[in-house]
């Protein structure tokens, strides 16, 4: 399973795996991948720096990206507004009301109640600085092109920068504005997504940019025969999430997070939906009672980013802390329901790649007919 | 391009095209894959016998088959209620209001006020009747599982049965009650559709349904790459059907249809809608003036199935009869986007077998590495 891409970014085999651990990460790209860190998660741009240093510690010289979220226009936060003054007290409410009506303990007194600020404009540009100065193969943005004085920072650097595009026409406006690969990112994807299903957004993509960016396949993607059909619609690699949330070293990194893990472990491919109430963007979640009590006729309507995580964050602090399943606040694809595992994310790699030929070796025996 | 299914069926691709179009059927049989005529159009059951009586001296002895739309659970128009007058008054104001702010005009006098009866139980069911007396070589039903007595019907007749599955459970419940082959229709599938694409949908009822039942993917594939995608997956051959309204035989069985062909060929891959407005399930649909006058808010809540065609279908009469492309009320998937041409029959079966061995080319390329 070898494409352009293996000798463009340096690694075996055409898995891009985004994940928000270090560890899983680390170990994708020990497998031949590319481990690509979330950096979304970090409000200290010194602890990304010291967890990147683990990273070079630890991949073993194999190549490996970071993710940052960055939107292309610059959003209110910058221009001098604190947000948090922004956020309506009607939704301050309901957040809280919700809460307690789910069960959800608060938090001891004095403890973690800093929100992720990964999703502010600067913030993700301390990213970028940060992840620079450590020997990245790639900046993903998870939200279309970053800004060109980014996009050129990472090129004077060497560093190739990645896309995400829901339709053609972004996918040829993020290729005009510099970007190096776009990843098509199909409606059955988790996190920010589209309406248009990769079997129908990833040939349309692949034809609109042409050779003039690689395109990596996202979204429904867990095994081998979903990264065989991604190839056969034209990508050149795949770009997987959901899979490495189920990964034995995905707890490493986050301990606290097995509740977590065994929700998805437990969902079917029906149980996700897509909602703005994570970021103010459209984006697919694990459907639980929380995204259910933003579904209700009483729930206010999302606010537009970066107000709606602002107002959410300290409420997944309390979730997660609560260990309850049932109300997990997590993005992940409609790929969650092949997750009934935890797997070594070596395993997961080996079975991408097998997975893969055996499809291959299928499709050759119905075309010889 | 050969699965088991070829064998089983008795055509040379493993290419299945539903269409509503005798001469697009025929067309689909004649260039060696299986033409499917959608009967939900025909109100008088000899109609539908004396185009089967066409289809039979137009297929060189060619298998093909029938596609009739019939819920498992017969409804209660079969009650002994006239239906009718179950549809709110609201309701029917609305539709009237509506098509006079689209400029819609009436019809003449006396003109083709009925509606399209094809999705009444008792008219589903004289289409059976009458179908088995043809030589069809499948009888496929659009919402599940016919009822018990339908399917013992086909198998005395020696016919096999297909049937629609949003879901891999669905899936199972189709072949335990004796279903022989599953469509896998995917979130991206024009017509009635779940919510999990083809990606992650195909593999799981491959998986779910094992070798008890030969799996058609359906949504998404309209080109012989998004064929090799599902092959890929598992499928045994492709259910297609969005493809086909575009072909140049299409406007023989229906010439008044240009002006619907011309709005798809125009249409991008962002612009279908799912929606319950045209039979009361969740269905795609091209996106037009008259399906987003009904997500608006003044807009009533479509009603269940059977009473929301009988309420829409005069309102159909009176769109067609406009030839407003922007007013059109038609199914279709999100592959409309790469409709952008009129093409004869066997051109688009040509082309999506030689892209299938070309996508089939490209993977083995890239699995040898």
């Amino acid at each position: 399973m070898r494409t352009s891409l293996c000798d463009t970014l340096g690694i075996d085999v055409p898995i891009i795996g985004f994940t928000p651990s270090e560890h899983v990460a680390a170990a994708i790209s020990r497998a031949g991948g590319l481990g690509v860190l979330g950096c979304v998660r970090f409000n200290d741009a010194d602890e990304l720096d010291k967890v990147l240093g683990w990273m070079d510690a630890n991949t073993d010289g194999k190549p490996y990206g970071v993710d940052v979220v960055m939107p292309a226009k610059v959003p209110d936060e910058v221009k001098g507004v604190d947000p948090e003054t922004l956020i309506p007290e009607q939704h301050r409410e309901f957040v809280d009301r919700t809460l307690a009506q789910l069960g959800v303990p608060e938090l001891p007194e004095g403890e973690g109640r800093d929100g992720v600020l990964g999703w502010l404009h600067s913030v993700a540009r301390s990213h970028v600085e940060v992840a620079l100065e450590h020997p990245i193969a790639l900046i993903a943005n998870a939200l279309g092109s970053p800004p060109p004085d980014v996009i050129a920072q990472a090129h004077d650097a060497g560093v190739p920068v990645a896309a995400l595009a829901g339709k053609a026409e972004h996918a040829v406006r993020h290729v005009d504005n510099g970007v190096d690969f776009v990843v098509a990112q199909g409606h059955e994807a988790g996190g920010h997504t589209g309406e248009i299903a990769s079997m129908v957004l990833l040939p349309e993509i692949v034809d609109a940019v042409g050779d003039r960016a690689p395109v990596l396949a996202a979204g429904g993607i867990g095994s081998g025969r979903q990264a065989a059909a991604a190839l056969a619609l034209g990508a050149s690699g795949v770009w997987t999430g959901s899979i490495w949330l189920g990964t034995r070293e995905y707890l490493e990194t986050m301990p606290s997070s097995e509740p977590m893990q065994q929700a998805l472990l437990a969902a079917t491919s029906a149980d996700t939906v897509r909602t703005r109430i994570y970021t103010g963007k459209p984006a697919r979640l694990l459907k639980t009672r929380w995204t259910e009590a933003w579904s209700q006729p009483d729930a206010p309507q999302p606010l537009p980013m970066p107000l709606q995580n602002l107002l959410v964050a300290p409420a997944h602090n309390r979730i997660h802390a609560s260990s309850d399943p049932s109300v997990v606040s997590m993005p992940v694809g409609q790929i969650v329901g092949r997750m009934n595992e935890v797997r070594p994310v070596a395993d997961v790699v080996a079975d991408l790649c097998s997975g893969f030929s055996g499809a291959v070796q299928r499709l050759t025996g119905i075309d010889d007919g």
